[in-house]
Formats: C-alpha cells, sequence, structure tokens
C-alpha cells in the first residue's frame, strides 16, 4: 500500500500524518491513477511531530509562566488572597480566569493533537478532554463568583464594562459548548449524524471562546493598571511604566503568545488526528463513533 | 470523472468545492479503489455557496455596522475631529484603527473565498487583496500617527499601556506581513518554492494579526469609556451604562462578531480556493504560479 506523504496528491493532510511508529499512515488507493513517489523514511517522516512537539512543548511552557506571572502580581504586588469581600478577594478573579479559562482550557483544547495518543483508545483522552474542560469551566466560574462577591460587597455595579461583557459572553459560551460536547460526543445514545454536524461548529465555538478570553483578559489587565497605578501616594504612575506595570504588560504578552500557539496548533492540518482507524473502532459500540 | 462530494472520501475538501457553474468539482481518481457514489447536482451542490454567501454578508453588514458605530461615536458623542493635538485629534484614532485594521483588513483577507472569483484570473484578486490590505495598513497608520502626536502635544508617554503594545504588535507584524506578502506572492521573481513554504505562514499570520488586533480595540474602547465616563460634571460614570457606554459597548460586541465571522470563512476549508485549476495556470508566466 503507498505510503502518504506532502507529495502524495490523493491523500488530504488531514486524514494523513506521517507517524511510522503508530502504523497510520496508510491511506489513498493502490489503484490511483496518479503515479506516487514512495517517500523515504527516517528523518523527513518525523519531522512533523518534532515540530509538533516543539509547539506542543512552547504551548505548555507559555501556559506554566501565565499562571506564575498572573499568581507573582496579585500575590506579591497586590497584597494576596482573601475571600471576604476586600480588594483581596478582588485578586482571585485574574488569577482564576487566566489559570481557567485561558491556560487549561487551551491545554484542553489541544489534547487531541498530541500524536502519543493516536495509538490509543480515544475513550481516554476524550474522558480526560471533558475533565480538563470541566476543571477550567469550574475556575472560570469560581473566577466570576470571586469579582460578583467583591463587587455586590463594595456596592459596585456588575456587568457593564465591555471587558465585562466579553467575559461573561466566553463563559457562557463555555458552558454552553461543554454541555453540548458531553451530550454530543460523550453520551451513547448521541447519533453519529448529530456528531458529524456538531464536530466543525464544536471546533469552531471552542477557536472562538478562546479569542474572547483573550480579549477579555487584555483588556481586562490593561483596566486594572490603570485603576491601580494612577501615580498617588508616592506610587508611580501606569505611564512612568513602574515593575508592576511591565509585570502587567508580560502577562498579557505571554496570555497572546499562548492563545496564537494554541491556535496554531489547533488550525494546522496536518497535526490533527486522524480521522478515522480501524484499531480506535473497536470501540464503536460504547460510543457509536469514537472519531466523531 | 467522479464528482467531488462531501460523501467523496478520496476528494480534501480544500481542494474541492461543488461549483457546478464554473466547473472545477471534478477531481480524485476514476480508477480509485473505493466505490463511489454520484451526487445529486441543483440544490444539494448549490447549498455550500448558499451558506457561504450567507456568511459573507453577515461579514461585510457587521463591517459596515462597525465604521457606522466608531464613526458616530466619535463625532457625535465626541465632538468630531481636527488634527491640532487637541482630544479631536485622537478621535481619529479609534475611527481609523477599526476601519483600518479590523475592517478593511478583515475583508481583504476572506476576499479569495468569494467562489464568484474562482473561475476567473487570479491575478486581479492578487492585485486587489494587495490594494485593501494596502489601504488597510496606510489607514491603520495614519491612526497610530493621530495618537502619538496627540500625546506629544499633551505631554502624554506613548507605548506604556499593554493596549498600546498589542496594538504596535498588530500593526508592526502587519506591515512585515504586506511586506514578504508582496515580495513571496507578486514578485515574478520568487521562487514557487519559496511560496509553497511562505503560504501557511502567511494565513496563520493573517488570523493572528486579527485577534492582536480586535484584542487590542477591545481593550481600547474599555480604557475609552473609563476614561470620560468617570460622573462627574453631571455626567453618568461608566456603571450606569449611559447611551455613550452602550453605545461603545456595542461597538465592542460588533468588532468580536465581525472577527469571529471573518476567522469562520478563513477556516472552513470547504471555502478555501482551489489549490489547483487549469484555466489559472495559464497565467503562470508572470507569476509563476498563481495559485501559491
Amino acid at each position: 500500500m503507498q505510503q502518504c506523504g506532502p507529495s502524495s496528491p490523493s491523500c488530504s493532510t488531514s486524514d494523513c500524518f506521517p507517524l511510522g511508529t503508530l502504523n497510520t499512515a496508510a491511506c489513498g488507493s493502490e489503484t490511483s491513477a496518479e503515479p506516487q513517489k514512495r517517500e523515504p523514511a527516517g528523518l523527513f517522516r518525523m519531522r512533523p511531530i518534532v515540530i509538533f512537539y516543539g509547539f506542543y512543548l512552547l504551548c505548555f511552557g507559555l501556559g506554566v509562566a501565565c499562571v506564575v506571572c498572573v499568581y507573582l502580581w496579585n500575590s506579591k504586588w497586590r497584597g494576596g488572597f482573601a475571600w471576604d469581600g476586600s480588594p483581596l478577594q478582588f485578586n482571585w478573579h485574574p488569577v482564576l480566569m487566566v489559570t481557567g479559562l485561558v491556560v487549561v482550557y487551551g491545554n484542553g483544547a489541544v489534547l487531541y493533537r498530541i500524536p502519543l495518543t493516536w495509538g490509543q483508545n480515544k475513550l481516554p483522552w476524550k474522558l480526560l478532554h471533558a475533565a480538563l474542560m470541566l476543571l477550567a469551566l469550574v475556575l472560570s466560574i469560581v473566577g466570576l463568583c470571586a469579582v460578583f462577591d467583591f463587587h455586590n460587597a463594595q456596592k459596585t455595579p456588575n456587568l457593564y464594562s465591555i471587558h465585562s461583557w466579553i467575559g461573561i459572553a466566553a463563559t457562557a459560551l463555555f458552558a454552553m459548548q461543554w454541555v453540548a460536547g458531553m451530550a454530543g460526543f460523550l453520551l451513547p445514545c448521541s447519533p453519529i449524524s448529530l456528531r458529524k454536524r456538531l464536530k466543525p461548529m464544536h471546533v469552531w465555538l471552542g477557536g472562538s471562546i478562546l479569542t474572547l478570553s483573550i480579549a477579555a483578559c487584555i483588556s481586562g489587565i490593561n483596566e486594572k493598571l490603570f485603576f491601580v497605578l494612577k501615580g498617588i501616594n508616592m506610587t508611580q504612575p501606569y505611564s512612568a511604566l513602574p515593575p508592576e506595570a511591565l509585570l502587567g504588560n508580560s502577562l498579557g504578552v505571554l496570555i497572546i503568545a499562548f492563545g496564537l500557539v494554541v491556535l496554531k496548533i489547533l488550525s494546522t492540518r496536518e497535526w490533527q488526528r486522524p480521522d478515522s482507524r480501524p484499531e480506535d473502532m473497536a470501540y464503536t459500540p460504547l460510543l457509536q463513533e469514537e472519531n466523531e
């Protein structure tokens, strides 16, 4: 059987990934009218995997850096954490939103792209994807509770700024996406035709939620730094770029970089999990079609 | 010859679009080992085109709404326009950035996805794409000049907020992207191998620049509304959601909706221009390979 490579015109790159070790690279037709070249094995076929893992490590490293940065900012510069209606309660908001709605969410989204998972039953990875997304959702909801509670204690209105509108829209869409994903892709009774129709919407909405959460984070960091760095009481204003401003801005840059790397991983067809493989079909009785 | 449709496994959806009128739907192999179903013509084959034009009209309508909204906000609520270092000069900044870096940019990005353009020589569309992007870039640069000039006249530092960092990064990347795109895809001397390598990076960076500009716009609207709606001098604060706040927030929602529709159009494989068509090859002597 012919082997797939970039020069193989009968293979869609979404269906084929040159993974020799997983023995999933075979596709196309032996009787194809087009003459096929056999790609050299070894280094050439490992290249997309190596590039993927480079991006994946970058994604993971940027995610860790985001969490460390937002935690440091709120613990060292903003006085730490509490749940008593004081500004210390507000500090949970950026930490939980960045950790949940950006970092855990982004890592959950790229889970299926890891080639290591492709040779195995998809069900445990599906459950891990759902569990990571549930963790991200819970962190985000607790992060929203922190700021609502703080506003209520301070008699400040909720949900008036565009930052809050975008943030609440991202979380609401995320909750709907999680419920629809659970019902559509994990419940044994959901029909295959529904899964096929749901999947492109699920993937697109997933990227859109990340875009919304990035916009909410950047506007939130910008707003917070203008609020707290006013240049009164012997402190430097935001415009003088004191260390706290540099840390907050760096957090924004890290979030943007993390988001763009996640969107790059999600949108690169070569890195998508192959759509159908015989070994996955063994699990279809439980979930009808594991790859939908 | 077999015709392509969603049920045709030897056709990548990026290569095939069921456009009967353009006669470009033929692909795959007559001798394929897989048995093929012939898709019914007519309504079924028109469906993706109708859905595309629905999204395209939405994209166009949202773009017009963004421009009208940002213009109204700055002309009616913020006092209009001038180029004299006063706050009226600042008002050019949001109008030009939203018009250039979001609306014209987004419309330029989706140009190749319009099926109407596929049956024709690609060169005029390539030139229109480059011209629209140049217009978007010029508007963005003039929009940046407006705010730099205003800051300098008011003795306000430049480029300290995360909003400004993201915005300047988006414009700088856009300028680099335009120059690289011009050199890589329009200069006759650029080799086909370079075009092939450049294209995925060009497409990904294009979407990333739009994501950056959306984040910059949302943080800018948020910042501006907090700055001007302070609840002093008989005016209502932002938190009371006066009409100006509602207009500004609506602009943010429109920008987000426009951006997500553009990213949806760009990421949907069914709507991508077919990669190779014999009628386009007639133009290769000038640009080597029109479809790269």
